[in-house]
């Protein structure tokens, strides 16, 4: 008993819970209630006979049309007022049929009955027919109750009119109650669910960069990650996810935003929601990079602490534009605005453009120079037959600069001395690191002074090549990641021009007219 | 009525089509048919007439239970069962409780049913009980049903009864003919699923490695991929898409494949469908290193033509490896067979490794080393205060052994010469280069031959620099695209310990035992 006590506490508690987050789920449901009550009262009516007899059909329709969106109740509607309609002209048309038939009236009902069941069926699992799954069983179930009850009574006609009837009631209530009372909109959920995504692919790209630059490492990587299930308690993790997941919930709002008419701040005959989908997926298409460099931080191979530090404030200041740049966007489209004039983009651009230079300069951190043949690349004897000596002389030519190049730079002294350097190794300071910063000179010590000789000897190469390897590897990965950070902004554009299109159709609002209103 | 003559052309045309690619669908659309003629031979029955006037409930029954699968039928048919089953126990109660009531039982009746209509509706929006969402709606149904109907008849017992046998009656008749006549098992869908998966993400990672190779570029990225829709019409795309995409769908067939009995080569009670969900998942989580990769071919910004040549063997290894591993991991849950001794994954590593130390000898090829500010990084002065000296020898040595590897290493002869780099220039007759290896070259040239004077020119520099970082861009991408590679295949572990687990608890056959009993 104390037990039954404490689980009735658990349920109310979690009811309540539900009832906080999402009201309108109170709402819905006491709707629901509403619309039952009312065709309840059908019960008062003790006339006609027949027609509170078949008064199950409006029960029914309400129970089954009544869904949480209007777009998804007008399409049930829909599909169960077609069916409806049409199995019932079929069925009246059968039994007429039949009934000419004499003594064989069973059979043909029966083989009928088998027939429409088939083709219904069949056209059910059609790809492109799948939206009107609902209206193909509807179908059958009327055109069988109606061959069968009309056998009985030999009124196939009554049967259909007396059901239509009590049909449309049904729906009647239904959306009655559920349009005049507190609409939920199917639209607004899509409208919703983008901002939200926004929101998300904004807070993982800012956890991303930010974790790569702590060096936050996963001491196990979650199995749920791995198999891409999903985790709440990882924000970075399901910030993306739920942008990449959310493909078959928007397809099936967009379903049902189409079927709604135009409603608060959707004021337009065929509203384009197939917009929203469309900014979705170039979202997506950027929350693919978020995830690929989410990627990085879960690998096994990582980049050196130190090798990060040195591009910290370039991959901090981009990854911070680029969230601003969603969070912008997705602001945009909760106030239905057009883009500022100006170019968004301008900064994160900016951005990018700075690391990819400092990482041109920079790039010694990120190779294993001391495995370099540049210095025994033989010459290309293989165009000795080419008709003019100039290709050949330019094969010299570029060697030989190439060489005196690369010298040029090692003693290159008079460049404009960077001292972001020093700045990074010696304010590092976040205690998130698992190494601590006497370790990590050291490592960069080990790895900066392998000792030349080691190439003249074939043998000890061999033995350390493994580990060179791997260390390689791990600056290749600082590459990965700040190539697929610059690739994210650059796919900013597409997403950019999506929203202007989604603008332009939906006829969002222009921020500078509303300024010169105000 | 040519058009008419012709449309039904086309509509036969497809029916056609469907039936020949998934003979399935006309075996279950005949077993449809035949569960409805067979409910419908209840119009034989005129005794007793309570019985056949409700006989719409078996005829309700078969259209709504008679699912896809079987697991789809038994998981809706338990919904049916026992949302009757207690909704007739409750409006029962109620019933018998309201008729108590004397003049205020039509009040009661309504105020119940909204509050039955309210928990209901409210309970069924609860997340984990989505998957009962269709009991929930029986239970409507059937409680409104029962309270109105009995209220008139004030039989509220029979009403249930009559109505339960007949439930029982048509879900017998639905489980019958789908299950004894070619039974369609969720279980076997998701089995394929996941080998076709198998198959669609080896496909797209040779297609990816190929295309980058032979530098295939899209015109004009189809919109369809940037807005991550489904594009049928490349074989890259798809395959990694479907697998990516086939979340939903995998947890619909897992949600019915659990209600399925043992069955055909899955002789086991509670078979691990699950397992089989999760090492799809970590096909996944290996996709996206796929779909990163085809973000690269996808990108503005492409590493030159012969720099990729370069590594074209490794990468081809690599590739043809890694669609190697997915293949064979395909054919064996194809197969339902464990793993053969000997370590799948090793040539793929060795593969792997091979591409990785290629790198390193030629990293200058990826990295823009005219601009390195090496030579003039100063000292570090923030170890002054060090306890001890030997760290601010370190520095020096690291310093100076940096300077002096650098150019032992431009002017090393000694090194075992490959000729890898001019075997890929000269036999690079494939058809799909965008710029004839005389220009490559001339290119290549340009790219290598930068005048080392211009360092000496600041405003020179200025000028120049934007497209040098393009310049390094495009090669970086190159780096990005073989570390996604690298990290396709250290993912490829956690694929292969989750298909073991799963053949472990499947109790897959052992290849060494069967190959004894031949």
């Amino acid at each position: 008993m104390v037990k039954f006590k404490e689980m009735m506490k658990l349920v109310a508690e979690k009811a309540w819970e539900m009832g906080r987050s999402d009201p309108r789920k109170i709402i819905f449901a006491a709707k629901m209630g509403l619309a039952l009550a009312l065709i309840s009262l059908l019960i008062f009516l003790k006339e006609p006979f027949d027609f509170t007899r078949h008064s199950v059909w409006a029960i029914l329709t309400v129970v089954v049309v009544f869904e949480f969106s209007i777009g998804a109740t007008l399409n049930r509607g829909f599909n169960r007022g077609l069916g409806t309609l049409s199995a019932g002209g079929l069925a009246v048309g059968m039994g007429e049929l039949s009934a000419l038939a004499g003594e064989w009236e069973e059979v043909i009902v029966i083989i009928s009955t088998f027939i429409v069941g088939f083709c219904i069926t069949y056209a059910k699992l059609y790809p492109t027919l799948k939206p009107y799954e609902y209206g193909f069983r509807v179908f059958l179930i009327t055109y069988c109750y109606i061959t069968v009850s009309g056998y009985h009574s030999g009124e196939f006609l009554d049967t259909s009119i007396s059901r239509f009837l009590l049909i449309a009631l049904g729906a009647a209530v239904s959306l009655g109650v559920n349009i005049c009372i507190y609409p939920i909109w199917a639209g607004e959920d899509l409208h919703n669910l983008l901002i939200k995504n926004f929101t998300g692919v904004a807070t993982s790209l800012e956890g991303v960069v930010n974790h790569y630059l702590n060096c936050v490492e996963y001491k196990k990587v979650p199995s749920k990650i791995l198999t891409y299930q999903a985790a709440a308690d990882d924000p970075v993790y399901s910030g993306y996810r739920s942008a990449v997941e959310s493909t078959s919930k928007e397809d099936s709002l967009l379903g049902f935003a189409v079927w709604e008419p135009p409603h608060g701040k959707y004021k337009m005959l065929n509203y384009p929601w197939k917009n929203y989908v469309k900014v979705s997926g170039a979202l997506r298409h950027c929350a693919f990079m978020v995830m690929a460099m989410h990627g990085c931080i879960l690998s096994e191979i990582q980049a050196p602490a130190e090798k990060r530090h040195v591009f910290l404030n370039e991959l901090k200041r981009v990854g911070s534009e680029g969230a601003r740049v969603l969070r912008e966007l997705g602001n945009k489209v909760k106030k239905m605005e057009k883009l500022d004039r100006g170019d968004l983009l301008f900064d994160v651009h900016e951005a990018a453009e700075e690391l990819q230079q400092k990482i041109d300069k920079k790039s010694y951190l990120l190779v294993n120079s001391e495995l370099w043949e540049i210095g025994n690349r033989p010459r290309d004897e293989s165009n000795d037959d080419h008709p003019k000596g100039l290709f050949h002389m330019d094969e010299d030519r570029k060697f030989l600069e190439y060489k005196s190049l690369s010298e040029a730079v090692l003693d290159l002294r008079s460049i404009e001395v960077q001292n972001n350097w020093d700045e990074k190794t010696t304010d590092d300071n976040s205690n998130n690191h698992d190494v601590p910063p006497i370790a990590n000179e050291n490592m960069f010590v080990k790895q900066m002074s392998w000792p030349a000789h080691v190439y003249y000897k074939p043998e000890v190469k061999a033995k350390e090549e493994e580990s060179k390897t791997y260390e390689s590897a791990s600056s290749l990965s600082l590459t990965t990641f700040t190539s697929l950070l610059i690739e994210f902004v650059a796919r900013l554009q597409n997403l950019v021009d999506s929203f202007e299109e989604l603008g332009e159709k939906a006829n969002f609002k222009d921020p500078l007219e509303k300024q010169g209103a105000v």
